[in-house]
């Protein structure tokens, strides 16, 4: 079968991948799961796998087919496996995870000390088929279309988790900024929307990004290159500041931001990644501020953004291309050409 | 009366303060209370405000008498006051609340939106004689010496607040390192040991403190200029981590310790400061690790501390100095030559 | 001035409150505040307490002004008042508070030590004019019309209390069932619909409680006279059954529906009363059960529920009386009469 | 081998169980674990299932072998397990769960849709080898014997989830209620202890349980034949009740303290089970107070547990017996003779 192979790290994007034959995966294990893949979204973090950036966090498991962010239709199970039968719709947390180690039994999908991580330690879905177990599938609603929800996989979830972390210490009134209304952006700020009565302000340098932000059910749009944020901030909190704050970026620029506009005791979640944090820990102390980093999300939490989906309180913004168009894809999010999230179909 | 006052903001510590002659404050709002001060700690802190350092945060207010970690006796109260009467032994919380704004319903203390700061804001308790309100004052359960608990006014508080919060995340058996057993360290690492069954780590470069702590509770000490904190943890947990980190020092070298020794999930709660952070925005991702800033603590959290000195579960190292010593004083701690913590008795 | 007054505890409800002249409050402690009442919602604890069903629980304090769901206008402040002053229009908390006491330090209105509750141990706001403290009043947003929102002092922040405890533990599909969509009920369940996404069970065996129910947001609406509850939430849940009961009602029928309906780890909110909770140990233990009671709502609640009215997320279904008409609307509530809420406007 | 099973629901304990010779447990799924049990405890739970009290919660699964409290050493495993190996010492955890339902997911163990729990739904302990799966086992550290530790798996995780959920509310300077301090009661009074700061008072009619309350760590003791819990309470608490209640008995009469001695927000933890609860809807409302079951423990609560015993934490009292003695040691626990646990050897 058809598959898009990273052979060596690179920053040429261009050539990043290559489409390769390779042999179809088999059920071996009595909880494998084999799914021919209808959908796998491309990600911001394929593009820092590429470059080389998670080499010193999980080594180099190098060849290997990249994507995370997959979608699709059993093929075939292990002879213990009673969630899924061939034919079932299935979304995958990217996350083949144990079962039995601590973190698994705390429901922490992510810190699983035995997992596999689909298109980062194993092999992932931009392939016609791929590979994973029972743990790591979700049957799809009646209704739900494997290649549209696909990204929720990855972008989907991580967004969910961070807009759920926020959530949880917004009450009603309280004000949340998101930053960056990309791929996991958009996502999060439907999902901050549809879980809290706070007053959303997005902050995007694009204005499409504004105006789907906008649409999305932003109170408050932000374009930092010609507005100052933290004056927004401070006048539609009567200078008390935001509870939240969401980066879906990570870049020093934006990680400059929380100290300034966060209310005393609030949050800077760190989503997107690539710059630095740079502060005195004099700006923690002062305000009780912090930045909380994070991780995808648990499995639960997948479940819980597909009846998101299904309730219709979360709305994808998808564009889909052949296999043969990865290393195009790539490109085109560098340049920040995409708009939502890009779809592999192989 | 006397006082110890700040007229220029200086790195001179040997000149920090002078010695003056005020006049006595009196009583005029509904809600005031003259303390005759018994014993105010001297802090890192004061160090701090004397270099102006946080001049940026709450403006300069000088000249001011210093102190904030005070004790002693009710002299006069305003005319609505009933919590206490003239002669009640009292801890004062360092901030003056209004009582009325959200966060003092929310019962968030140090956010307060009208609050003065002892000390910082407004005159403090280096004199014979503090003015503070009815909401700042905490009555003393008999037997409590004001003069031996006026520390926890500050430091005390401080050390409860975070070590609370690092509580709330650890189970039995989890890790938690806390890095400076000083004036705060050793407070902090009594407050885990009463309140959790974690095992805990403690770091420091002097022996002495290392052998305080092994006596208030610690189940591993580490001098890190011989020893590698890093792997200390890793042995002690299997290689899973510290699940919090208390860092009482807060400089760069200590800051940076916590994205290689947390557990995933886990926390590094910045309490002292002086140094700066600096981690690439992937190390928050990788791990979903945070540092979370501690300021201070809530007026309650100061009642459930009077709590644990009146049950005995939290003792406290403490030296006098007349108020003529305060410079001497402060020079000592600029040279870490103080154990426990300085008490000024004016 | 006229005000509403309960001479002596009756089941005669026709006859339960007389038209009164009394004299009008003045302000003379340093936080007093005198508002001129523009609207005072009945309360169904009105009925309650003129039965004297209260007695046991707070003593006798009559006569008294009934009346503890006010809003209006300030009329006179005392001197060291500063959130508000005369010509603000604000909303009364029905708890004034000490500021003092510990639970006060906590957030924690209802558990006031120092306490008085408008209209159940003081006047209330049955009457041209009433006397409350500076801790208790919350100023209006422009536009907020007071009359309009007055019920929320108690019947929305009862509601809004018990809805922000259920939302706490629904995650996105979970389901939730709301009982007695009354008063109380139609405001609760705005609230669960702002804040969450989950599938909301509307129970009520009116018609036109359930008609609103649906146009308030709720996914089922269920007739417990025909239809079985428990066989609803099973076919809707797929027999996991409702994360959370939210029971406006407190009847012996509906507090016994709980252990059936529930999911493990589930709550069943008891906010309405008059019944009886009648079950064996073994069915708490069994499912991990709970029953928990709700005590009207904290100050900064209020607040936010105010936010969320001015957001437009709830809306509020009122009817306006004149003073003279407090004993026809205690009849009409006794007979379940009265949908959504009465307001006297004295 | 030899098993304690029973055939038919009884009340009749001197004759609940017969010992019968039935076939060894063999492993067959790639996750089954064969135990040769070194002890297994006995339990209030095992009269309750002899008298027939669960059927109507789990249906008739009869004849089957009790014993829900095993330990001992890993005799066979399915070809997929990791965890363990032949000769492991391990305690197990009476439930069996799935590892894929979504009560699983989120670590909630007691509410796995697919579970099997020992001696209840499926044979258990009392009996010379058991069949249970990976996922219910924890391999115990070096030093830790399986017969002392066995009534941990079932007491032990019940008191210790019981504690910790009251733990999570209590401050320092609290008070907590312990009634019945016998086999679950004194694991759980010390839980309290090595996780908080609470003062707890221990209740129960019998003196030789309180003596060892007061060595385990009580800081008062109640015999409420002749003291009024309620009195006891408030003069600990200067009139503010206990933050928490622990109700290891569950009769009608312990039951009804919660309402009388809990402080505001109170809750009353529902451990035990026999009798009723019996309340007005109002006793909730008043005081925001709670009734919360408690179902034995979730997995990694046990792992917890065993970290405690491992640190000294908590010591459990127990008594051992053969396998021919069940039903003598069924009569001695009906007439409430037996301090601590026993613990059958087959």
């Amino acid at each position: 079968m058809r598959a898009a192979r990273l052979n060596e790290f690179t920053h040429d994007m261009a050539n990043g991948l290559s489409i390769e034959d390779v042999s179809r995966p088999a059920a071996s294990a009595s909880d494998d799961v084999v799914i021919e893949i209808d959908g796998a979204g491309w990600c911001q973090t394929d593009n820092h796998i590429i470059e080389g950036m998670w080499e010193p966090y999980v080594g180099k498991p190098l060849p290997m087919t990249l994507g995370h962010e997959n979608a699709g239709t059993v093929q075939a199970v292990g002879d213990e496996v009673t969630l899924v039968s061939p034919g079932d719709q299935v979304i995958c947390h990217p996350v083949q995870t144990c079962g039995t180690c601590r973190p698994c039994r705390q429901g922490e999908t992510m810190y699983c000390e035995n997992g596999a991580f689909n298109g980062l330690t194993v092999n992932g879905g931009f392939a016609e088929e791929m590979i994973t177990n029972e743990r790591a599938v979700i049957p799809l609603p009646d209704g739900v279309d494997p290649t549209e929800i696909a990204p929720h996989a990855d972008a989907g979830i991580t967004a969910y988790h961070a807009a759920k972390k926020a959530v949880d210490e917004l009450n009603p009134g309280d004000a949340v900024v998101a930053i960056g209304i990309g791929g996991l952006g958009h996502i999060g700020l439907q999902c901050v929307d549809a879980m809290s009565a706070a007053d959303i302000v997005a902050v995007d340098i694009k204005e499409s990004a504004r105006n789907l932000a906008e649409d999305l059910g932003a109170d408050v749009t932000v374009d930092p290159t010609s507005e100052d944020v933290g004056e927004e901030v401070e006048a539609l909190t009567d200078g008390t500041g935001a509870e939240q704050v969401l980066d879906f970026v990570g870049s020093d620029e934006t990680t400059a931001i929380g100290p300034e506009i966060c209310a005393a005791g609030g949050d800077h979640h760190v989503i997107g990644y690539g710059g630095h944090v740079h502060e005195p820990a004099q700006a923690f102390v002062d305000g009780e501020f912090a930045y909380r980093g994070t991780l995808v999300g648990r499995y639960a939490e997948l479940q819980e953004l597909v009846a998101l989906v299904e309730r219709g309180d979360v709305d994808l913004h998808t564009s889909r291309y052949d296999l043969e168009d990865v290393n195009r894809v790539a490109e085109m999010l560098e340049h920040r050409e995409i708009d939502g999230r890009a779809v592999i179909t192989p």
